[in-house]
C-alpha cells in the first residue's frame, strides 16, 4: 500500500490510508483549477466585517485548512489524494455516450454526446466534492461535518462520503423537503448519518425560529444557520458546502478532464458546444472549466452554454455584484450574479436549481463573456427530459433536463451537420420522479 | 450498419436495426443455456389440460416464437442480437469489485468480490431479460407487451425496454404497491408506458374482482390474470414474464458470463463460493449457471449458495413437485420447489422475493445438489445491507441483502484465508429506501 499524497504534509495522512484498490487510469490524478487561467483574476471574497479580502484565518473555524488553501489557490493542477481516487473508482470515469437514438428522433445530423454523472452511488455529480471534503477534514482530525440540504442530494452525498472515511454528518433539511421526500433522510440514516428537519430543536437559531414562526415550512437560509452554528461551537466539527465556493468547482473538474480524454478517444478533435445546467454552478464549472482552460491556453474554440431555469434566473436576470451567500448574512461577501438573498422561486418551480446566486468562478466566466447564459421554462425542460428518457433510456434529474432542453433546441434549429454537441447530464431523476408526475 | 443476427430468419430484423453503437468487447455475444449441461434433463412444463409436455403451439398466444424456441432449447449458446447488445452497453459489463472496505470491517482474510447489477438504468438485473423480450417481440410484429408487477422493478424494466424499441407496455401493479410506491408508476409513464392499479376496470377479470371484493388490496395472481387476459384477446399484444421461465434464466446468464471473464482478469483461478439471492430465481440463475456449467464441463469446484428469505422459504421449506406458476391456475404446470399457489408471506416481510415457487431450472439444480439453498431472517438481511452500504458505499436492494447476509456469515465463520467469495448484488435500494426505515 503506497502512502497517499496531496494536501499539506503536516496532516495525518495515515488517518485515511490507501487501501490498494485498483483505480482505472482514466480517473484523473489531478484536479484542474480555472483560477490559473482566467484572463483577469477572480474578484476575491470579502470579509463582511471589514470589506477586505478574506484571509485563511477567517475561514478556519468552519473549513479544513487544505480546503481553504484550495479555495485561495491559483495553481493550475492540484493532486488528487489516492484514497479519494479509490472512492471515485466506484463510479469514475463516468460514461461519455453518443446519443444515437436521440439524434435519430430529432432528425439532426449533429453528433450529440452526453457525459453522465448519474452513475454515482448517490445519483448525481455531488460526491465528486463530498468525497474530497470528507477526506481533507478527516486527515485534519475532524470527525463530523454539518451541512444544509434542500431536495437532499447534497446531504445524501456527504453522508455517503463520511461513511467511507469513518466519519458522520449532520444535515439540516428544509422542513417541507424533509416531509415531502422521506427517502432522502432514510438514505442518510442508512449511511450512518443524521438528517434533521429544519428548523430543529437542536440549535439556538432553530429554537428561536420555531418559537417565532411555529408553522414555518423552513428555508435554506435557516438550515445554513443551524449547520454553521453547530460547526462553529464544536472544535471537532466542520461545515461543508456542496456548491458555490472555489474548492467545490475545483473538485468537480474531474468531469471535464475525463470528457477531454473521452472525446479524443471517440476521435473528436474538440466539442463544438457544451450545454450544462447551472444552479449554484458546481456542475457547470465541472464540465466546462477544463475545456475553457484549453480554449484559453491552446486555442480550442469550444462554446459553453450554462442553462438555468426561467424561474430562478440569476445569470440572465440578476445583477453582478457583491452579495452574501446565505440569507442570514453570515458568509463572506461574494462577487456574483445574484437575485438578492431574499429571492424565492415561485412555488410551481419543481426543477431544482433554486439558489439565489451563482458561483463566483462561473459568474466571472459569464461576466468575461467566456460562458453564455440562457434560461429555459419548466415545461420545456421536462419535455426534453422525457424525450431523453424515451430515446436514451435514462431518466435525467430535473436539474439536468435544463441542459438537455438547451441542447435539443440548438440541435434542431442551429447545429451544422457533424457538429459535436456535448450535454452535461448531472444526475438521474430516480429520487425526483414525483417532479415528473403529470408532465407526460 | 451491419444487419443483426439471432432469432429465426423469417422475422423482420429490419424492424430493429443495429444503430452502429460501440459495444464493449466484454459484453457477451451469446447467452449460456444451462439446459445443455444438466446431468439429467429438466422435467418439462406440462399442459394443464392434458398433463402432456407443453409444445410451442400451447405458448404462441402469449409469447414470441423466438422466446418459445429459447424456452424449449437445449443448445448451449444462443446468439445475442446486436441491437440487444447495443442496449446492454448502457450498463454492461456491470462491475465486479473487490470489497476491500467490507473485508477490513469484518476482519476476514477471505477475498470478497461483488458483481453489481444496480448500475442498470432501472437499478436491477431485470433489464437483462426485458430488453431481449421486447426485441424478439418487436421483430415478430408485436407492438405492445402486458405484464404484472409487485414492487414495480419488473414493470419499470419492461417499460424501459419497450421505449428503446418503439413499443409500449401495460403493467398491472398490485393495488397496495401501486398506492404505496407511486414513483414506480411515474417511472413507467416517463418511459411512455402505462401502469394500472390492479384489480382495474380495464379487464373482465378485474371488473369481476372489484365487484366481488371492492376493498381488496390486490394480489399478484389477480394482476397476472388481467395482463394475460389483455394479451390473449389482442393479436398485436403479447405477455412478458420477468422470472421463473427458462428463457428468462438464459437472458440473465450475461451476469455469470461476465463474472468468469472478470475473475480471470482479476487473477483469480475461480470463485470458491458464490452467494445469490433467490425469489423467482432469475438473478441466482444468471450469476450461477455459467459457473455451474464450467464446474460440470471443466471440473471447476465453485460452490453455489442460493439465499431466500425465511419468510418465503420455497427451497428450504417447500415441496419439489408440479404446481401452477400463478394463483388462478392459468399457466402450464411447472416442476419446482413450491409453497403452494395460495402462499402469502407474512405482512412484516419487506424484503422482496415473495414468489410462492422457484424457477424450474434453479429448482432442478437444487434438487440435483448442485446449488445449496439457505434462508435468512429479515433483520439479519437488513443489518447486512446496512453494513454493506456503510463500507462499500452502495445501498443494496432489499432482495440483494439476503445474498450479502449469507456471504457475511460465511466470511466471518467458515472462510479460509484467501478464499474467493463472490456476492451477487442484484440491484440498488434507491426506490426501496422505505423498507430500510427504522432498521438502523
Amino acid at each position: 500500500m503506497s502512502q497517499n499524497t496531496g494536501g499539506p504534509a503536516e496532516f495525518d495522512h495515515a488517518a485515511v490510508p490507501s487501501l490498494g484498490i485498483d483505480v482505472p487510469a482514466q480517473v484523473p490524478t489531478h484536479w484542474y483549477n480555472m483560477n490559473a487561467d482566467f484572463p483577469e483574476p477572480l474578484p476575491p471574497a470579502l470579509n463582511p466585517a471589514t470589506d477586505e479580502p478574506v484571509v485563511p484565518e477567517d475561514l478556519e473555524p468552519l473549513f479544513a485548512r487544505s480546503l481553504i488553501a484550495q479555495e485561495l489557490s491559483t495553481e493550475r493542477y492540484l493532486e488528487i489524494p489516492q484514497p479519494v481516487r479509490e472512492v471515485y473508482a466506484l463510479w469514475r470515469p463516468s460514461p461519455l455516450r453518443r446519443a444515437v437514438r436521440l439524434e435519430r428522433a430529432l432528425g439532426t445530423r449533429a453528433k450529440i454526446y452526453y457525459k453522465y454523472e448519474g452513475v454515482s452511488p448517490c445519483g448525481s455529480h455531488k460526491p465528486n466534492s463530498s468525497v474530497p471534503q470528507a477526506y481533507f477534514n478527516k486527515i485534519e482530525g475532524i470527525e463530523r461535518l454539518t451541512t444544509e440540504t434542500g431536495a437532499g442530494q447534497w446531504g445524501a452525498s456527504l453522508a455517503f462520503a463520511c461513511a467511507l472515511f469513518g466519519m458522520t454528518s449532520q444535515t439540516w433539511q428544509v422542513r417541507t423537503s424533509y416531509e415531502q421526500k422521506p427517502y432522502r433522510h432514510i438514505q442518510m440514516g442508512v449511511y450512518g448519518s443524521q438528517c434533521y428537519s429544519s428548523p430543529s430543536e437542536l440549535t439556538e437559531s432553530g429554537r428561536r425560529m420555531r418559537e417565532q414562526f411555529p408553522d414555518t415550512t423552513g428555508s435554506l437560509g435557516m438550515a445554513i444557520s443551524e449547520a454553521v452554528e453547530v460547526a462553529a461551537n464544536d472544535p471537532g466539527t466542520h461545515y461543508a458546502l456542496g456548491s458555490v465556493l472555489n474548492h467545490v468547482m475545483i473538485h468537480q473538474s474531474v468531469i471535464g478532464l475525463e470528457l477531454l480524454d473521452q472525446l479524443s478517444q471517440a476521435g473528436e478533435e474538440q466539442a463544438d458546444v457544451v450545454f450544462a445546467c447551472a444552479g449554484g454552478g458546481s456542475n457547470a464549472a465541472g464540465i466546462i472549466f477544463p475545456l475553457l482552460g484549453q480554449n484559453l491556453r491552446e486555442g480550442s474554440t469550444t462554446r459553453f452554454v450554462a442553462v438555468e431555469p426561467a424561474a430562478c434566473p440569476s445569470m440572465t436576470k440578476g445583477e453582478y455584484r457583491y452579495d452574501f451567500g446565505d440569507v442570514a448574512g453570515m458568509t463572506p461577501k461574494l462577487k456574483m450574479y445574484t437575485l438578492g438573498t431574499d429571492f424565492v422561486p415561485p412555488a410551481i418551480h419543481a426543477g431544482g436549481l433554486r439558489y439565489h446566486g451563482m458561483s463566483p468562478m462561473v459568474s466571472h466566466a459569464v461576466h468575461l463573456g467566456l460562458i453564455e447564459p440562457t434560461a429555459v421554462e419548466q415545461d420545456r425542460s421536462f419535455d426534453a427530459g422525457i424525450t431523453f428518457a424515451r430515446t436514451e433510456g435514462i431518466i435525467p434529474a430535473p436539474e439536468s433536463t435544463h441542459a438537455i432542453a438547451g441542447a435539443l433546441d440548438y440541435a434542431v434549429s442551429e447545429a451544422r451537420d457533424g457538429e459535436v454537441i456535448v450535454i452535461g447530464v448531472s444526475g438521474n431523476g430516480v429520487l425526483d420522479l414525483a417532479a415528473y408526475d403529470g408532465k407526460f
